[in-house]
């Protein structure tokens, strides 16, 4: 397996000031064509600090890959270091120029002063096309072993890496063909999940693999599978996809990059059904989660965040003896703030959130984490109690998921 | 000046399937305490790999961070390996052992098979309590370099930082004793903010520095003094300070951890006021950023999420004839949603956002970023039009920053 080193520089990371996102998608990406990265490490804007890095990377691994410091200020020293790392040095590259010319020529400026520096690349390099910015990418070989160098900004990284790099590597490396399939579940954990395909799992053949790539809520399984011929592998890995599907049907809500919030509104798009809410804990996030989609108007027509029972009782109608009686948290509650916001807001499905979110608010009967949600449609008014008990952010965000993979079970 | 290397160990996070946020929160916490990281890396689960880098640290660095691999399963090697690096072995830590035991107990259940090895630390470790977790921490010392070595997981491993490794690490390295104090600004780009307080920045003393860092919508600038006197630091750090702020003034919304919403929350408590929002184009983020904040039921009310036009006439009782000849998108349309929901909720200020978050719905005359925002008093009703222009995510975060630092103005 080819072996790669992922070098980011520059010493805002080091130090904890900005967040490198960079080097987990790098190494995502270079996974899923059969690229095994096998370090990855931060150093600062200091000359020997990236000469011993680069020295250390080549002796491990194939392919060295370095974002950073390909700013035009003096403190972005990547391309000089490179020139000493392989005795060459910099000059004008045409391409670059021209690009660079064009870039500026496109905002009305010319390219002047520090910016010419933009341009002049190690005479050994291959230059590689930025389509986002003026920092140009590079590609070195050396004694067997590859270095690229990119910008660290990310957009401009990941356009490099998907137009040019990854394609370019897959030839270069002859890596074997792969073909990915990932199933994304909701409503199970991690371990649970495992039990269930174990049986499986212990059976899958050598050419495909299993990989859990857990996070809040939600759980994907990304099975991979190896080979020669790209026909073969698919058909290979469908079958097993096949196999485990219906062992965990109840949990899969999509595939691929979809977010559950995406699937519901391709549903309700397809159904041309509408949704409006009413939230008390979620205070809002739930109607965020619809509107973060664009084209969510479509399906999504609005709101209330009744935060206070005053406008539970006002805006929402709810009748203030059942929050009397029952409190705001209680299936009572719940089912007349779902009913009511449906019929205010005359939509296919009204949905309502009301729970004690925490840290302060509980009681010994409704400890933190106590949550009712309910959905009302023209015929029936679903609900459920949820247990959670987690921070107030995981709680406000699960209660969120829960709602959102009911509705869609509803839907289908 | 002492030099740090962070070690996070686990095949996940170097095959891209899980973020590391531990690494960065670590070497900005030891850049408080004036240790300076020189490298971080990342090494999967392999015995080989771990002492490879446990080597080369060892050269580099007085001190060495060693995150993960402290799990109950087989793949988490920390630990053997640690004791094959020196020359140690493992044995049950009576501490550790009762913390494990009094977990457990805590939960209803006992100690038994995996679990026990939790409890089993190399016998030339410091043992380090874990409150958050069942995986210990250790503390080595071998030819006059600390290791660290603490479990991945987030707030466990936050817990030990805090509670027990930083100070011990100001103590044992006696680093010079530090003061910060930090400025958070909103409204004003890093390059922008840095050429208002250049002449300051130039003048700094030697024992002051000056950190700027910035995220989406606000700049922090970090003032860190050292010394070996904390009374006269402080006094320093604290003049500098007196010098910059009325320079910035109108840019800054708070210190240390402030954040807006929180910022906002306490004058709001503290003027016994309340707020409501009618939001479009932040459809329900904005209603998010107050009530995410823990005992925000004392002042925000509640809010309607008017995404459909039908939501802005039947709920908020927008005119429909504003929305005919000037759209949802202008200062006629906000006005009567900001004033309208103030007066539904009957709140000390009607909040109201309406624009268009892209990509699509774009015209020549109100192109993708173009946002109208309103607060409505008793008095008056104060407009702004933003033109933001990025993506979707960040037009939505910026429009709910700008309005919410218009609201903090107002109300001082």
């Amino acid at each position: 397996m080819i072996k790669a080193e992922i070098i980011t520089i520059g010493d805002e990371i080091l130090y904890g000031q900005i967040t490198d996102t960079n080097t987990q998608w790098i190494s995502a990406e270079l996974d899923k064509i059969g690229i095994r990265t096998v370090r990855k490490s931060s150093v600062g804007d200091s000359e020997e600090a990236i000469l011993e890095i680069f020295e250390e990377s080549s002796k491990r691994a194939d392919l060295v890959i370095v974002t950073g410091g390909l700013g035009p200020t003096k403190d972005d020293i990547t391309k000089k270091t490179f020139c000493k790392y392989f005795n060459s040095e910099l000059a004008v590259h045409q391409e670059a120029l021209a690009d660079l010319t064009e870039f500026f020529r496109k905002r009305g400026r010319e390219v002047t002063g520090l910016n010419v520096g933009q341009a002049e690349l190690p005479t050994n390099a291959t230059f590689i096309r930025n389509t986002m910015g003026t920092a140009a990418g590079m590609w070195f070989e050396q004694n067997g072993i590859v270095y690229i160098s990119m910008p660290g900004v990310p957009f401009e990284m990941k356009g490099m890496m998907t137009l040019t790099l990854l394609p370019k590597l897959q030839e270069y490396f002859k890596t074997p063909v792969i073909f990915h399939k990932v199933i994304r579940t909701i409503g199970i954990g991690e371990s649970f999940l495992a039990e269930i395909i174990e049986p499986w799992e212990d059976a899958l053949p050598e050419n495909i693999k299993l990989a859990y790539l857990p996070s809040m809520g939600n759980v994907k399984l990304r099975l991979t599978g190896f080979g020669e011929d790209l026909a073969t592998i698919e058909a290979d890995v469908e079958e097993q996809f096949q196999k485990v599907l219906p062992t965990i049907q109840e949990f899969v809500y999509g595939f691929g990059n979809d977010e559950i919030e995406e699937v519901l509104g391709k549903i309700l798009t397809e159904k041309k059904q509408t949704v409006s809410v009413a939230e008390s804990c979620t205070g809002g996030y739930l109607a965020h989660q619809f509107t973060k989609v664009s084209g969510s108007s479509a399906y999504f027509m609005g709101g209330i965040v009744s935060y206070d029972n005053a406008v539970k009782i006002n805006q929402l109608g709810v009748n203030a003896e059942t929050l009397n009686t029952f409190g705001a948290v209680s299936e009572e509650t719940i089912v007349e703030m779902a009913q009511n916001v449906r019929q205010l807001l005359g939509t296919t499905y009204g949905l309502a959130t009301s729970g004690i979110a925490g840290p302060n608010g509980g009681t010994p009967e409704k400890p933190v984490g106590t949550v009712w949600i309910a959905i009302a449609t023209e015929n029936e008014t679903i609900t459920r109690k949820l247990t959670l008990g987690g921070f107030r952010e995981q709680n406000i965000h699960m209660t969120t998921i829960n709602i959102l993979n009911l509705l869609r079970k509803l839907c289908l």
